[in-house]
């Protein structure tokens, strides 16, 4: 029988309360479709920080390496806030785990479920075109990690600078994956630079397209950022793979999922080539309501569906998963921050979804 | 009687014809006001490739510089987009002008005007909220203009970069500029950054809370990007002036501007430290509706208003014909863009709209 070692690293905020409802729903798929989860708890973010003084110790990067995969609840809250950047929970944790595991494809898909198109800050007409989109962000390069970044020079001459790069051979890498999705979903890719302005991004440009005529059966678009972000608003139904650098996939992947309005429903894969990956869900750790039993425990769910299919390759357990999640939603039974204010006295709490979920599968 | 002398700079697709009403209502104003414009024609732009074989010709910006103040219309087409990025009309007529007159000061308004709620993409009850902001906008420095900028290396190991850079000198202007802004308006700045993850941003932080303290009286937020495009859809009521770099305040002023729904309504100034500025509307080109008569002169319009403000001080003239627009578009006396299908036989037309205007001038 398959066993896999799964590293949970639950942080702050509502993360250990949502994590624990995913772990419910594995617990139901391992002994459906055969294979066992074998689950290390560590310590990451903020209660990291309050515990062992920095917000990814050594022993849970450690516990990480010895793992077949990484799952990721959320961390951060107004305790840590004042801290430096590079000690913060979030970019103190995420950065370095980004970087030592090399993993450069991130995935966030974005949707607007059939029945929640009320929850999207668009106008009605808008939102009920649809929106269904993958976001496929490179995740290791560019402005996040080039070098030099730092300060030089005396009083108001001193100077803050980073170095935006990419070489033709990491822009090839995340493109393939673009395309490969595209294939999966609706044929097109609309990669997103500034072309227009930046040496970074016109590389980056002619790389996707050599990569580009390796899928004549995917249509590739190009759009500056500034465009894309607006495209978004106007007519979000237009896209479905969205292909980007690091910080322009940081800025549109924010931008989808708030056009969903429902964020809590959003998971997301960080991979490396040898896909091992870290999953966590793309909001945050929302500390205002933690502790509470209230918060929306499906984009942990989803995200631990993703660990499955990318890293385990448990495709059937993860389609049952999703198709579980999809039951749920579809049958109205949803968390009170996704339903209008009078309906809210039929909100379902943190673990009746967990348990709806895990009896679905 | 003061006299000034405009270098103007029509462009192509739908700018001559928003331009010539921009020109009758600076008309109607200077006969009332007292005062003389004297206006010297250049290329700018494609028509300006065609005739002279670069997008910004020497005589252009030799006349530029004899001038008080640029009024621009706008550049591009499908015809000069298969040019190399720093040969597009765009790229290549802003960019150099913005860095030879050192126009580092970049003022977007956007606002959804009372009464075109229904226009904006957002939700109904967001819109309802009402969305007013200022983005002050860095416009000579960043990764747009920061060395080095190019290409190494060889093979797949080829790479493009960039370098994003800001002194503490120019932080502090533009900042400052936001805070004076925001005095005069709703008393809240919100500086957008990315200090999580760069350098630069961590000196442009520090920069706006000094500057800050020489303004109690203004309130001041930080936002990260990403966080910022997002709120930006959730909650956009919540803005007053917006304060951001070159490359966040592109993205950032751009949904806004896609907020309103109204972009033939916006107008830019983009002004040096001598007042001297460049004033353009905030919308494209429009080529697929250029020379039909139906384009929206509105924006070049208050752009027009914008260059008496700032580079003229003429206020009392640039109030009036502010005070003339709100009247046209309370009045519902509007083209056909803002208006629903089914009332779109009131469309007025481009030279209607500015007969309008000069006339309650
Ligand atoms: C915490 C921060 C460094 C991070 C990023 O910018 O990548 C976050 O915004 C994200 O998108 O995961
Ligand atoms: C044309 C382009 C270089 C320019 C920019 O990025 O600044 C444009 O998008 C703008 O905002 O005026």
């Amino acid at each position: 029988k398959q066993s896999y070692r799964i590293a949970v690293l639950p942080g702050d905020g509502i993360g250990p309360e949502v994590m624990a409802e995913a772990i419910k729903v594995l617990g139901a798929v391992q002994e459906k479709f055969g294979f066992t989860l074998d689950y290390q708890h560590y310590d990451v973010g903020g209660i990291a920080i309050d515990n062992h003084g920095e917000p990814l110790p050594a022993a849970t990067l450690a516990g990480c390496e010895e793992a077949d995969a990484i799952l990721f609840g959320s961390v951060g809250g107004p305790k840590w806030e004042g801290l430096p950047p590079e000690k913060q929970p979030e970019r103190g944790a995420l950065l370095p785990l980004r970087s030592h595991f090399e993993l450069f494809c991130n995935l966030r898909p974005a949707k607007i479920h059939p029945g929640l198109e009320s929850l999207a800050p668009l106008r009605a007409d808008i939102a009920a075109e649809g929106f269904d989109v993958l976001c496929v962000r490179e995740l290791t390069g560019d402005i996040y990690f080039g070098q030099p970044k730092g300060r030089s020079g005396e009083g108001e001459q001193e100077t803050g600078f980073d170095t935006m790069k990419y070489s033709r051979a990491e822009v090839r890498r995340i493109a393939h994956i673009a395309f490969q999705a595209a294939r999966g979903r609706r044929g097109v890719v609309t990669s997103v630079d500034k072309a227009n302005v930046l040496a970074t991004s016109i590389l980056w440009r002619e790389v996707v397209e050599e990569v580009a005529k390796e899928y004549p059966d995917v249509t590739l678009n190009h759009l500056y950022i500034d465009n894309a972000t607006m495209q978004m608003l106007r007519y979000p139904a237009q896209f479905d793979v969205l292909l980007c650098g690091n910080l322009f996939g940081d800025i549109l992947s924010d931008e989808a999922a708030m056009i969903t309005g429902s964020m809590g429903l959003l998971p997301s894969a960080s991979l490396n080539a040898k896909d091992f990956g870290l999953y966590e869900p793309a909001g945050g750790s929302a500390p205002d309501i933690a502790g509470q039993g209230i918060a929306n425990p499906v984009a942990q769910i989803l995200s631990a569906a993703m660990l499955l299919r990318f890293s385990l390759k448990q495709e059937a357990a993860a389609d049952a998963i999703d198709a579980a999640v999809s039951k749920a939603l579809s049958q109205g039974y949803l968390t009170g921050e996704l339903l209008p204010p009078e309906q809210r006295d039929q909100a379902k709490s943190t673990s009746e979804m967990g348990d709806f979920i895990a009896k679905a599968v």
